[in-house]
């Protein structure tokens, strides 16, 4: 039986758990790991399988057999946009505990704004004993942008929680009990919309995108008094001077954001210190490795059998 | 028609909005409120139905006639060690806003908890980019101590966000994918348990329950490293100076308190300024007084027609 090439591993997080998870995985055929010294220079010119989290820009020329692509994590726009490119299947990096997690995040953040989290805390620094009235969660209407495997979860778990949860995505999706809308019918969206979550993945058409025009479409007098911002799925899709001017002029009454335009965010920004703004360092929903690994596996036997891939990505539209 | 004698208020909380639902409600009667100073002195000797919270000591001796006694809030502590309360039924406040409105407020905490919201929060505030790898829900078991009306709703939606959970309850319960402990099981409830959850009403049984002895029993080394307590039952129920010092000790890894021994909570109690510790001026689930009044009305139409009172307390256990 012929060895086969090991898997070629540039994942650029958490190097101590990348490191002790390959010790197990991928025991029919090894793996090169590129943050280990030691395989750094090896010949990748065999590899028929990259697993990649911002990989090394002349990773392509190196391994010029790959037959595809795996990303690290859910989002793959550290790849989409890399010069030198193949034209083969990409697989995204969707599991059940990384999806579970973004939601206790997701859920939890428009629970902190629906309940003052914020005001208590502080009345809480200063020993002052403040009792707030919140609205309750079904006066509050959440607006989640994105309705693919991390939205459609957050959405349920939402509505659990009393929530009156409206949708927003390119083609539009049937969800019961939730009213949803297309691309085409954003502002309508943002116009009933109290909480705006953001699970987009980063295209060219979501660069950008969360403004301060966005902004100022959301509901304006809703049960908590002014909208608040929710963000947990790309940086590059915010534009954080328009978020810290919109809380500054209370166009926006709060946020949450766990994803930065460049990350790690630097001491001296000023989303640190905003009234009722918490941040998060891109630790919302972190891709396990055990499970990473396992995924891969499991892809790499369907696609030897012949079956079709899971989780592929569509070039065109580019998550 | 004979007039009907106006329905007793003897309510210490909100008093603006008592009085401005007052307006409206029991149009059929009116009402005397005796947080009005003009009604304080008027003669209550006719008076059948009362709805008190935390009322007056002389109350009962100025109105011999009353036949039922509404709480103003679900809990009935306040009433029940009354001098001079006649044998007469004693009906609590249940409502699908006030269950609703506590189970977001112990969901939020549990997830403040399981996601290291304090450590996120002092992060931010010395501007520091640190990441934590949180366990995800379903490592974490909650332990719901009190499997009520309140209870059973926080245990629901807590396993929709994928907690591990567990009850307790003086009488076991039936609840699927749910194990459940009666009184006598109270260690092995503990020893399974990293967040306490307590929701039990105040008796003689509960009254200084949660001490140092109970928190050595939680189960140590689960994935929070440390057991985490949190009370949004009946502040007399715990030992405050048992948690300030199960804190200080590391017998517990945290805390989320909104109700205290003496409230309100003294701006130099120690309390305040705990690590990990969230505190909430008893405001987890506020009774809204629209449906408190719609609620008693309710509950004087049946009693009228000769149908049985809803939501009746037992004396004999106390709540
Ligand atoms: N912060 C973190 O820790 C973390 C962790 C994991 C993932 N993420 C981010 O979360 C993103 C979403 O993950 P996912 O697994 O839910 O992705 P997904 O299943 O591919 O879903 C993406 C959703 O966004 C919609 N969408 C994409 N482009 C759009 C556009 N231009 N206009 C309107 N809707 C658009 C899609 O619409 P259609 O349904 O019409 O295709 C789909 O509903 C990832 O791409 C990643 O960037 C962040
Ligand atoms: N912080 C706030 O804002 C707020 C708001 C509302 C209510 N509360 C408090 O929450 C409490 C619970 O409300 P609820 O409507 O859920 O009450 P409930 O429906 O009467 O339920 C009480 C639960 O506690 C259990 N229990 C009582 N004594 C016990 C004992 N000695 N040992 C073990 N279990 C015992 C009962 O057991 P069984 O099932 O066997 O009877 C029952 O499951 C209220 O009494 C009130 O004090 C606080």
């Amino acid at each position: 039986m012929p060895t086969l090439p090991p898997v070629l591993v540039d994942i650029k997080f958490n190097p101590e758990g990348v490191a002790r998870a390959l010790e197990t995985a991928f025991s029919d055929r090894g793996s090169i790991n590129l943050a280990n010294p030691a395989d750094r220079g090896r010949d990748l010119s065999e590899a028929e399988y990259a697993l990649l989290w911002k990989p090394d820009a002349d990773l392509f020329a190196r391994a010029p057999k790959l037959k595809v692509i795996f990303s690290g994590g859910a989002g793959v726009d550290h790849i989409i946009g890399m010069n030198g490119l193949p034209e083969i299947p990409i697989v995204r990096f969707v599991d059940r505990s990384l999806t579970t997690r973004m939601s206790e995040w997701v859920v939890m953040q428009c629970l902190m704004h629906l309940r003052g989290q914020y005001a208590h805390d502080s009345h809480q620094r200063q020993r002052q004993w403040a009792k707030l009235i919140a609205p309750e969660a079904a006066e509050v209407t959440v607006g989640v942008m994105g309705l693919g495997i991390l939205g459609l979860d957050a959405v349920a778990k939402l509505k659990v929680m009393g929530f009156n949860v409206i949708g927003w995505s390119r083609t539009r999706k049937e969800i019961d009990g939730v009213e949803t809308f297309d691309a085409g019918a954003l502002d309508s969206f943002l116009g009933k919309t109290d909480i705006l979550v953001g699970l987009l993945p980063l295209t060219p058409e979501t660069t950008g995108f969360y403004d301060s025009g966005l902004f100022k479409k959301l509901r304006r007098n809703g049960a908590l008094g002014r909208p608040v911002f929710i963000n947990a799925g790309r940086g590059k899709s915010q534009v954080e001077a328009d978020i810290v001017s919109s809380i500054r002029d209370g166009t926006l009454g709060g946020a949450s954001l766990d994803v930065f335009e460049a990350e790690p965010l630097g001491s001296d920004n000023p989303l640190w210190e905003l009234e009722n703004v918490f941040i998060t360092p891109h630790d919302a929903a972190v891709s396990e490795e055990n499970a990473l690994f396992r995924h891969v596996e499991t892809q790499i036997a369907r696609f030897e059998r012949g079956e079709p891939l899971q989780f592929l990505v569509d070039r065109a539209v580019g998550y």
